[in-house]
């Protein structure tokens, strides 16, 4: 397939989506349809009239040109496609057929590298002027808009994955004999799998069903809703908190509401915050200034030219998820203070992950004093998440279930919960989904041993990757972002660690990271064993070497990338040894000795009683 | 509580949110706080300097004003309230308590009706012209937002109702020995309590885990997401389906992606659509025009004053959710057709519920055509579906789960597959949520007896309010709203319904339906017996004399409002007597020989053979 589509041009260039058009139409004219285009051609042409002719004889009734429908329009001709053949992210499925119909007949005529081709690509018809009294075609758009991505390599191929719980972090591919290690899920914890969540949520099903059957407002408000949603404010010290189906509703619904009640409102926003507040803040249709990002300087400047009486809301996040940088909460919550405006923190990589309790990096910022501290507390006002005006976070990732929420001051929820449509206006969260996460808080509430084995693998691989030279995107978080550099590259690399390796790390490409910031974000579990972290390192040495992938060095002699420069030494990670509860010595060690890597109970219950 | 909160004109205009952070206020001097404004009040001020003067004789390290504490500050002066201390719409409840202690002392004091009042509403600060130099208040405004609410009476409480899947449709109330009946969910069909869905979400929960673990691009796609979008595709019989948080998302990220990415685009929307399509189109930033619900007359007028070459999107839905109003998908299909439009039609309501297969109402105009087409056929494209350009549909009503989706050409979901951040940039549904809604579609493609149990029960319903002259908007489909016209009475019926008469049915208020249009939205389903029926039409009768509200006749004499009108007649049932399979004389009976009031597997199965 890949030497048709490097040897022709026309098939190098066109997209899978204008492809599949051209072969749905008709083939009337030499001039008209995939088919006709092919008959234009000097290597394909001749094949195809050889094949049609011994086609015809063979069927009477066949086609016009049989061959090349056999080649070009099968899925066209079946009465409904499979998902393999009419999504555009398989459709590269049908388009790849497209293409091992042409490599067969390239390989036989055997041409000329480069030879002649008398076809450009094909881009559908300009659709910036339509010609007056005509109608618009909106299919063309379509097909403009999907070749736009393919040409910038932006476009998306979504890899078949099915984590299998009793096997955790293995997974199967489409075929379900074909098993995997999953290095990038966002079930950082594991708690996807826990018997705790499982069964709670296999118990609910059977009390209450399988979905809410309403709005909050219309039958779908039950106690187990309510006990999330105090277990949440408890979890984060605030009086109150509201669920909602994701955290992107729950982050897109509260800004842009909360921007919008409050008169001329400002929001500043860090330049590397996620989607669903950028979405949230443009929503909102209020003023917004972009500080660079964790540039405290930057924010006061900016805070500096606001009228003090007016509101502003600071939107940030604690762990930004595809560089694992950490947003410095304390600084910007006494800019917060000093310039009269409300703090917004996306906790939603750190929920589960950071702090005594597993409320996030803003409760690990007081570890001592939040260790202690009693369920729910309202009464310490002098800690950083206390400081803190609105948290959001997600059930979805270290909660291992689905849903998010915001936790913040009665009022202002009750505000949200009265006036935002994607709370309003939407079916609730399950039961079941609602109490395993509830139970998966509880869980985390009280045992910080999967924490705590979590860092330690991000800190063991972290260390093996530096002494193998591999480009880790500097952070003191649990994200290993693996430096690529390039689009095409980096989906390479991942393929090839998934084929070859058995090892599943998605590549991140634009718009997720800056276009030349490509990288294979890697999340370590406490799932993962010696022997699977042995392996992926081995794995990432072996693709680095096959295809001569830069190295850390090689990053920071040309003037450094995403934080792979010259002289960036690795930030102390944001979980102490104290915390962790072992001498910094062992952490040293890059290869060996690095306990707890998988769930080992006795030494990461060791290090726990030790917290 | 309510004689004080009638007494007293302070507490009267007051809300519970304002009277909360009065509370929270300390009481230095007479003047600050709730306490000093009582202290203020000629009845409870006497009272309470009594009481201050005991509790201070029984505890001499009290507070300065023990008496005022307890009885105003009781829940914060807790360590950290619960959920029903601390949220507005449970704040009504320590808003209650505050009305309770005043109506004790309002009760011993004994005042007359009207007695006068220093007190003037609480009314936070202005937040309108804030002193430069000052900082916000942006408590004030939250309180000045939930203030509104509690004005225009469209604040809303939230009802504790727990649906237990084994005594469908029943659900218990806060105290899980309070059980109820209830009449308003949208789990029309029984599916949430399936055996076929709940084993399903079982069993996938022990092989899959809790949830997807990322989004569909990072380890978040699996095989059974996409079998549910195949699924989906074929029960629509579109090329392509997409799968999404919530139809609410669907809808949002689906309009505002597909109209920023058609040039020049025009949005014509139904003025009843959904607030989620109605977001959508503001998210969108294209120019919008709405036609008067269901005028394809006032469309074509509006169509007509636009450039044929621009793209249109017209916008609306088959069953309108609180009318019950059918949209006229034919017509409108016709029109768009002829200027050059496509379609985008929220089938929200119906999937499930309409045609032969539950894909909507779009497959039921079409019901003999659709019958024996075969599954997922891309071929007839004649019918209402196959004109239909863009459906959307929930996983979170009839198909008793949660989650939404659209259907349309594969180019136009591979677009919003690649576009739309509300997609992209989200946690999938956990793998036992889409291996549920697939199990559901799958049955309910099969098993028409639900759909025809339901519509069964619905004409019954109707027919027995309607011989009883209790207002129904006329309708053809299986919601059955019945017209209170005044937010607080609404509201107090069905609070009345719920305490005096186990009866669930929540009252739909502003902003969900126009001022004065108040009503009590019930949805019959499969499970609810004769008995059932009998009860609930009696106890509305009840509620109806006992509060002295409008019949339909009274409607009709005083001009009409909602569709309850002079002249109108009951529209024809969208679901003929023939495809429920037995005969018109059956049905006219109002109160007795109705068959299927609940599921009567017999004649439901004899109905569903005579399809």
């Amino acid at each position: 397939m890949e030497l048709a589509a490097r040897a022709c041009p026309f098939l190098r260039n066109s997209t899978p989506s204008a492809l599949r058009s051209l072969s749905h139409q008709p083939a009337k004219t030499a001039s008209n349809g995939l088919v006709g285009m092919a008959q234009q051609c000097p290597v394909m042409g001749k094949a195809m009239t050889v094949q049609a002719r011994s086609a015809m004889m063979a069927s009477a009734g066949a086609n016009a040109c049989p061959g090349a429908v056999r080649h070009f329009s099968a899925s066209a001709a079946k009465a409904r496609p499979a998902k393999s053949q009419v999504l555009g992210y398989a459709s590269a499925v049908s388009s790849n057929d497209l293409k091992a119909s042409v490599q067969h007949e390239l390989h036989k005529a055997n041409p000329a590298p480069g030879a002649a081709c008398p076809f450009k690509p094909v881009v559908p018809a300009s659709h910036a002027a339509p010609t007056a009294g005509k109608t618009f075609d909106y299919e063309a758009t379509y097909e403009a808009e999907l070749h736009k991505k393919h040409q910038d390599k932006s476009y998306r191929f979504f890899n078949n994955i099915n984590r299998l719980a009793q096997q955790f972090p293995r997974a199967h591919t489409a075929k379900p004999e074909d098993e995997v290690t999953v290095w990038c899920s966002n079930d950082y914890l594991g708690m996807s799998k826990n018997p705790v969540v499982v069964e709670t949520m296999k118990a609910t099903l059977s009390k209450y069903g399988a979905g809410a059957g309403g709005t909050r407002n219309i039958a779908g408000n039950g106690a187990l809703h309510l006990a999330l949603e105090d277990e949440l404010a408890a979890l984060h010290h605030k009086p109150a908190a509201l669920v909602f189906s994701s955290c992107y509703v729950a982050n897109d619904a509260t800004l842009s509401t909360l921007a919008q009640k409050l008169p001329n409102c400002v929001i500043l926003s860090d330049a590397m915050n996620h989607a669903s507040m950028i979405q949230g803040i443009k929503h909102s249709g209020v003023k917004k200034m972009i500080f660079r990002h964790n540039d405290t300087a930057h924010l006061e400047e900016l805070l500096q030219t606001l009228d003090p009486s007016i509101p502003k809301i600071i939107a940030f996040e604690t762990v930004y998820s595809m560089s694992g940088t950490i947003g410095k909460v304390n600084d910007i919550c006494r800019l917060a203070k000093k310039y009269g405006a409300i703090t917004f923190l996306d906790e939603v990589h750190a929920v589960g992950m950071y702090g005594p309790h597993g409320a996030g990096v803003a409760e690990h910022l007081d570890f001592a004093d939040n260790l202690n501290r009693s369920q729910g507390s309202l009464v310490h006002n002098h800690t950083a998440m206390d400081q803190v005006d609105i948290i959001s976070g997600t059930l979805g990732k270290a909660f291992g279930v689905v849903g998010g929420y915001i936790a913040g001051s009665a009022a202002m929820v009750d505000m949200i919960r009265s006036y935002a449509p994607g709370f309003i206006f939407t079916t609730s969260l399950p039961p079941a989904i609602v109490a395993g996460a509830t139970a998966s808080i509880q869980y985390l509430r009280n045992s910080p041993q999967e924490r705590i084995a979590q860092q330690t693998n991000t800190r063991a691989l972290k260390a093996q990757l530096a002494a193998l030279d591999i480009p880790v995107v500097p952070n003191p978080s649990h994200i290993v972002p693996v430096l690529v550099g390039d689009a095409e590259v980096c989906k390479a690399a991942s393929d090839e660690l998934l084929r070859s390796h058995g090892i599943y790390v998605q590549s991140i490409n634009y718009p997720t990271v800056p276009r030349g910031e490509e990288r294979l974000r890697i999340t370590p579990t406490p799932g993962h064993t010696d022997e699977m972290m042995g392996h992926l390192v081995r794995s990432l040495e072996s693709v680095w070497q096959r295809n001569g992938l830069k190295r850390t060095s090689e990053w920071k002699a040309t003037g450094g990338r995403a934080g792979v420069v010259e002289g960036a030494s690795d930030p102390e990670p944001i979980w102490t040894d104290a915390q962790l509860g072992y001498s910094s010595q062992i952490i040293g060690s890059t290869k060996s000795n690095v306990p707890a890597a998988g769930l080992h109970a006795a030494s990461v219950g060791q290090a726990a009683a030790q917290i």
